[in-house]
């Protein structure tokens, strides 16, 4: 049975009510990577579990303990958990999601205040978490909502696990996995994240696969404090003249990754390999507009999806106690740390890739004969991951697209990474779906972060949809 | 005449007065680097010229228009002109000071708030600006205030340029004193600026030269936007990859300046010249202790002076518009600026130096192949500057030094910049001296600036020492 028109109609008429409960999760500002917001992020997880009772679900908020960040003890945000259904002859659907930002402030260049949800004429709603991961996190509770006030029995049962920490490595998720495996999450047989975005602009999409990630601060210190420059210049070792000759090491112009041995685990694509990505809805012009400029490390369409899709990335993100603010201050820094990431593929593995790092940047220090300290720290990592696509979780959210949108979805690897995707497949040993609700333009981490209406209701018809398909599906086991 | 006992034991008592004058100027933030406190210069520049009038300084308030900073259009705080006494039978001292300070905040690693003065029980007196320079320039105020109460004639006459944007390039200053050369200026015998540092911690100082400076920001663009580095990395060229890379080419960890020509148009020290620095009070552990770290990039005391009194150096400050916050944020910042900055030194100049550096950076870019946008921005320079150090200002402020402190004072040239020295030597066409009053561990532009109690003490008793030595002078002319 597909999904009830009466569903869908309710959903197009509830726009401008789903529009303000947006507008209230976007001003709670939970950034996990700020210690100072870190109230926020709990304040935000109160308000979801209020938010999903509400709609009948039954929940359970767990405390994770705490963790040490930047060498203060904070505690980590309570994650929820929830449940509906027991009905042994519905399939059991985990939906995974994370109410938790990256850092956002005008300064950076927004056009408006980050955490102040703001419409737009073309349809745009633009805030801190509109489209990461907030939009898709309501875009499920109005799902529940119309079967919990129509008192209409969901196609599925559904486990819920939302979590407070996944812009900052999910802390103490892994573990929360590993001990409701054979609990809270008992009998799930497929799993759905939204959290991730289509290709392009125009095309829906379902992703298969992530990269994973590590990410790195180098540490340079010498002076007991910072210096004068024309006191100290040319007498002392600075340290930022060696971490930033330790991070010009790293990558080249053209993205190559300098670490010896790191893009050489990946082997090079055959051509029946590079006909997947050639297959693809995608051109040059996608990529330079979505980034806002032309700047392309390549003319080939195939060669730029193999750099985000199947090739490692290495970014240089900044150095922290460098001097960032306007101006001109005559300072050498005492103590600076150089932050950067490195987005992997299968088959690379944190584990296989931190020493490489760490080794290289130590002899690389070697060489430069400074008499001040460095050190290697990885803040986080997380493992890349890719999904059977052919498996009937897969073949219903095709279905379902093809009913909301009348297009068939381009099936993705994403640059990105969602480090649970991967606990929860080895944890539970199911198949694992990211369905994207918003598009490849959303800005997820940037300024001017949006998600477009007709994304945001659209998609919640084809998260209802995805669960009647599933409700449909006729093989048995996982 | 020598300087009155009565005024050396006034100073003496006056200890807790003086204290707390220094406490109120330190807690203006006159920041003149940060658009946001510009009004506190001004209000900084109010204050002190309402403190000169208190003891009799015949006052005018200069309006030095406005200036482009980030961007914006700012006000320039007023200089202060300060006059005392036209008797033809004395000469004619221009004071120099600038009551402006360096940005400071305890996130930066103070040990307390910088904009509150702290005296510790070893008498050091902790706080943005209580060295450099609102402790000389309240000496000063000081050698008035006695003069002005006492009703004692000074045993010169007094001319005074207090300005408030010295830590920003000084602008519109050498307008000021262009116009007012044949004005305020008028019949000018000789100059005594005090706002830099002894060499140690225990000799007092003389200092004859100075270094110059040019101060650079490469500023390079691409992305419209800030991008999440999963969704764009190894997709396009990015900035801070571009940056890093520039950064990376122009001083390597020995100090040695990779700009093409820069090093070069310094000739080697001779024996002779080596001899000079051989004989400063000074060792490696002075260095390394003002550092708090053992960095120095030489074992040989006279190599690292050098490296600091008569070679360039190149400093990497910071980073603007990249990831500078805790965590681990995982962005590809759309537009950085790198700041760095060339101390110079004879027969160096900014127009020399400034056209080696840009054509070096964009042959440099070019050779990247990237597509992102690099422009370079002089954002201020000064240049270096060489006093005769035999002529009768040096003689008497030698004699006043050995009075006060018992001690015949190194004679140095110091390694930071103060551009409007050159500016009122040339100008003027007078001897300049430079009469330190802190310490070389004082810190200034740097956590934890302080000024020795001792150090604030006998400075003043030195100043006003030093006008009685002017007084006993029988040379003619400048």
């Amino acid at each position: 049975m597909p999904a009830p028109p009466t569903f869908l109609s309710w959903v197009d008429a509830s726009t401008d009510a789903f529009i303000s409960r947006l507008s209230h999760a976007v001003a709670i500002p939970s950034i996990s990577g700020d210690p100072a917001f870190r109230p926020r992020v709990q304040e935000m997880s109160d308000w979801l579990n209020a938010e999903l009772k509400k709609v009948g679900v039954e929940t359970k908020q767990v405390d994770l303990g705490t963790h040490v960040m930047d060498g203060q003890t904070l505690p980590l945000p309570n994650a929820i958990l929830g449940k509906i259904g027991s009905d042994t002859n519905k399939k059991t659907v985990l939906i995974y999601g994370h109410f938790d930002v990256q850092p956002a402030s005008l300064s950076d260049g927004w056009d408006s205040e980050p955490f102040v949800l703001t419409t737009l004429k073309d349809g745009r709603l633009v805030g801190r978490g509109s489209s990461d991961d907030k939009g898709p996190v309501l875009g499920w509770l109005a799902v529940l909502q119309w079967h919990h006030e129509t008192q209409t029995p969901l196609p599925v049962n559904l486990r819920f696990c939302f979590e407070g920490m996944e812009e900052n490595g999910s802390e103490g998720l892994d573990e929360l996995v590993e001990r409701e495996r054979d609990g809270w999450f008992k009998g799930v047989d497929c799993m759905c994240i939204s959290d991730n975005y289509w290709l392009n602009t125009r095309t829906p999409a379902l992703t298969y696969g992530l990269r994973g990630l590590v990410y790195f601060k180098i540490n340079v210190s010498g002076p007991g404090r910072d210096l004068h420059s024309g006191v100290f210049g040319r007498t002392v070792h600075e340290p930022m003249t060696d971490l930033i000759s330790l991070m010009s090491r790293l990558v080249d112009a053209q993205g190559n990754i300098l670490v010896p041995g790191v893009d050489d685990m990946v082997g090079v694509a055959d051509v029946e390999e590079r006909e997947i990505y050639e297959k693809l809805d995608y051109s040059i012009a996608d990529v330079e507009g979505a980034a806002g400029g032309k700047i392309a490390l390549s003319e080939d369409k195939t060669t730029v999806l193999m750099g985000r899709m199947r090739l490692p990335s290495l970014s240089l993100h900044g150095i922290e106690g460098a001097f960032a603010g306007p101006g001109a201050k005559t300072v050498i820094p005492a103590k600076v740390g150089g932050k950067f990431s490195i987005r992997l593929v299968p088959p690379q593995t944190p584990d296989a890739v931190e020493p490489l790092v760490k080794s290289y940047l130590e002899s690389e220090f070697a060489k430069l004969g400074s008499k001040n300290k460095m050190d290697v720290e990885l803040l986080h990592s997380g493992k890349p991951w890719v999904a059977d696509w052919k498996h009937w979780n897969y073949t219903a959210a095709i279905k379902a697209t093809e009913l909301i949108y009348k297009q068939t979805p381009d099936l993705t690897r994403e640059g990105g990474s969602i480090p649970v995707t991967l606990t929860f497949a080895e944890q539970l040993g199911v198949n694992v779906l990211l369905l994207p609700m918003g598009r490849g333009d959303d800005g997820a981490h940037s300024t001017n972060e949006k998600l477009d209406t007709s994304n945001f209701i659209e998609g919640t018809k084809l998260l209802g949809t995805y669960l009647y398909e599933i409700g449909d599906v006729k093989e048995t086991g996982k």
